[in-house]
């Protein structure tokens, strides 16, 4: 038995826990019972699912003092971010019970028998249903939002899979009191303990995608963590989809124009966005491409002050701490000279000193653009806004691209900038930055290679698209029928012969 | 220069055609021409697109003669069969014309900027963009519906993704003609040489879905082509998706009443189904669950007067031949027992006999469950209903299970194999054949491994998402947005913070 530990980041701390790891008799228990527990899931119907996510997230909430005290204490996080962060991943299962009481999700379609050019055509209805059990590997860097109380639990539940839980090495007790209270608010409603479930250790994480039971994975982390996985998912002999979460630079462009027009104010916006949660966040803008002018001196400068007189910030684990050193000083023998850095009591935890560099665009190679976790951003300074298309193009593909413009900004340059972003993001920000992620019905939080590797969202009410899968009915008897394809249901949103026909109760315009 | 050659499977006869296999060179100027095109394709918008597709399905009628002709002397197959597949091929690139007419598989959303329990929410537009360039791998056994003037093509175009096919070497003439047609379309409408293209030879094929321009391949074939393809695609540094859809056994379960109600029917709608196109249908049934019991007795010994009398059928190719053969004899080593074939003159092509196998319940191996491509079908005799659903959970994943009941079958006992359907099949039939898939907006097209490995369809109107991603504006200027997520946009249905908003024109119930 391998007892799990756990360390305190502020002062490096590590100490053993009540908890496990998962061995390999656990982990089939755990699978057999997530397998038992789908028709208990799917058979409580939209409505159902949508009462016990929102029981969960009123669980959850009615824990934060404790659970966002134990967050603290193994991720180091500002307790207002943490409080914020509880409140997200509440907000999170709500979401999902919107979803499911609007049931548009299900993409329900009839097609009546008629006849076509090819004959008569038999009577079709298709919907999405449940994937099946789905294993969940939760995030260091979002111990509530992206971690066992996180949008993927929230999604596959939402969808009607059960969820088995891989708890970040990080936060263990976080993740046990997640799991405790997710798991009551499910038993109090009468869920069998298979709903969800948690295992320890990384033996059991790559044991659980590998186990027959499991027809999906998700995962937000590292590129090298989305390889093992994937690893162990090709010994499968059925290959599942995993949705995986990774790596992101963040290019953010600010234009002439707005940096003469408000120098200061995105001085101070882009700060917060790179250094806010030890800039552990995957949308952190690690690069900013700022003018070589009077306006863009004037922002650098804003910049440089409010790095140099900053503290350091407290990491969430060794390895993102030593990770972060050998990726800023990579980055400074590449050419990136240091604009602004504080000067940091070493402390005995994982404190680091957040890190401004400075390049010019000429000297911006592949290594200078490549994401380094942690507060560091990478100003690149340029001289001509034509030169930027091309320099964008070889910038890693990432979650967002940003663009800031102002008076006398050109709206050609802008519409190619936005048009070279699009092909290589998953969301463009105007004016603004990319952290801080809305939870909601029109939000992508994905992007080309390495930033996802897949086509859906892992933030955001469609989300929950990964974790289903489509089933046609032909010429089937009504009675056989979901509620959502019979003839006379009406609380949904359907495709009915090709055309939208909404929900009854919906604005008709 | 390798000439690609052709074959008549009718005499087995192989000549040489004035194509030639696309080599290095040729293929990485056929990816930048995509690539190039991408532009072009988009910049259509949905209407462009439509008028596009509609002037492809025209074209490929207009030259329904010779295209038909050419088919024929390359698979073998009946000349009306492949009339209908041609009329089938033009049908699906009109329905992906009314699918971008109507709009509403661009998933629009949009959520104002709002106040949230997280603080001020950004203004965000969602919509669903095209993918890029995107190879299509065509299928020996359909020569226009799943190969070059495909679905897969039709979908993909539909997107807005240039399109590379990868002939299949059983047909390159018509590979070569069906693009000729596609592409003197495009031309005429001004389109540049990079929207569609067609590549010859299996190195051309490997190195195609290895090329960075390419972004997702789309296959219908074996396991093994999957499997080559997938090994090919493992070698990018950039994942790509693969669309691919494989094998299939179509269980069909006759309970008791069908049987007794109406056995000579079944026997007339199985023996069609199983034999049509040479069995050479993904959705054949290769495995029907027949009572033991006269009205059976009496199902069964329809089926075999009818094998028994019916004639050879020429098979698409050696290779399809040479399995079919050692794969009956497979069938029949493990214990299944030849209950009728008919004698058949051995010709010069690759002619084979139709086969009815049997074998009871209690002897229904794994080996006996899978799939054998071509004109067989095993009947498994069973005599209690209550033994089927420990059975059917272990037949392999399938595109399709079927159940006929009649008078007196219970109907727990078809829910009950209908709900084991559901979790190993993607469509369910209801007294009726797999085999003729309705090209329709709720047809879905797809099943657990190892009949596909995704959660996608292939056919029918929702196969355009396998070509799509979404992508997301915040706080986006109204000019620089698409016209479909602008506010007084109303002529696509869209979720409007959070609720649905019927296109303009639509019902309003």
């Amino acid at each position: 038995m391998n007892v799990v530990s756990t360390v305190d980041p502020r002062d490096g701390k590590r100490r053993a826990t009540h908890l496990i790891e998962t061995d390999g008799s656990g982990l089939e228990a755990t699978a057999a019972r997530a397998a038992a527990a789908a028709p208990w899931l799917s058979g409580q119907g939209r409505i159902g699912r949508a009462q016990m996510l929102d029981a969960i997230a009123a669980s959850l909430e009615s824990r934060r003092v404790d659970l966002v005290a134990t967050a603290q204490a193994e991720t180091g996080l500002a307790h207002a971010r943490l409080d914020q962060e509880l409140t997200r991943a509440a907000l999170q299962f709500r979401m999902f019970g919107e979803v499911l009481r609007d049931g548009g999700y299900v993409e329900a379609a009839i097609d009546h028998a008629a006849d076509t050019p090819l004959g008569r055509g038999p009577d079709l209805r298709r919907m999405l249903v449940p994937l099946g059990p789905v294993a969940v590997f939760g995030a260091s860097n979002f111990p509530f939002a992206f971690s066992v109380a996180g949008g993927d639990t929230a999604a596959a539940l939402a969808a009607g899979c059960p969820t088995v839980l891989k708890a970040h090495p990080s936060h263990p007790l976080t993740s046990h009191a997640s799991a405790e209270a997710i798991g009551s608010a499910i038993r109090e409603r009468g869920g069998p303990q298979g709903v969800t479930a948690i295992v320890y250790g990384e033996q059991a994480g790559r044991a659980l995608v590998r186990h027959p039971a499991i027809r999906a994975a998700a995962l937000t982390g590292s590129l090298g963590a989305a390889r093992a996985i994937q690893a162990a998912i090709d010994e499968r002999p059925d290959p599942i989809p995993l949705y995986a979460e990774l790596s992101s630079v963040n290019p953010i462009v600010v234009l002439p124009g707005a940096a003469a027009d408000r120098g200061d104010q995105i001085a101070e916006g882009l700060f917060a966005s790179f250094t806010a949660s030890g800039g552990q966040l995957c949308t952190k803008p690690g690069l900013a491409f700022i003018p070589s002018d009077p306006g863009g001196d004037h922002l650098v400068e804003g910049l440089r002050e409010r790095v140099g007189s900053c503290g350091g910030t407290v990491l969430l684990n060794e390895r993102i701490r030593d990770a972060y050193e050998s990726g800023a000083a990579a980055l400074e023998r590449a050419g990136a000279r240091v604009s602004a850095r504080p000067r940091v009591e070493p402390g005995g935890g994982f404190t680091v000193a957040p890190t401004l560099l400075e390049v010019a665009l000429p000297g911006l190679t592949s290594e200078i653009a490549d994401e380094c976790f942690g507060p560091l951003m990478v100003v690149v300074r340029y001289g001509d806004v034509a030169d930027l298309d091309a320099v964008l193009a070889t910038v890693p593909p990432s979650l967002t691209g940003s663009v800031h413009h102002g008076p006398g900004d050109d709206a050609d340059v802008v519409r190619r900038l936005v048009d070279g972003l699009a092909a290589r993001a998953g969301r463009i920000v105007f004016d603004g930055y990319p952290t801080g992620v809305r939870v909601s019905w029109a939000q992508h939080h994905g992007g080309p290679w390495p930033s996802t590797n897949t086509v859906h969202t892992s933030v955001g009410a469609t989300s929950i698209r990964r974790f289903l899968r489509p089933l046609a009915w032909q010429d089937a008897p009504a009675w056989i029928l979901p509620e959502e394809l019979r003839d006379e249901y009406t609380a949904v949103s359907r495709r009915v012969d090709g055309r939208w026909e909404p929900a009854a109760g919906e604005p008709r315009g």
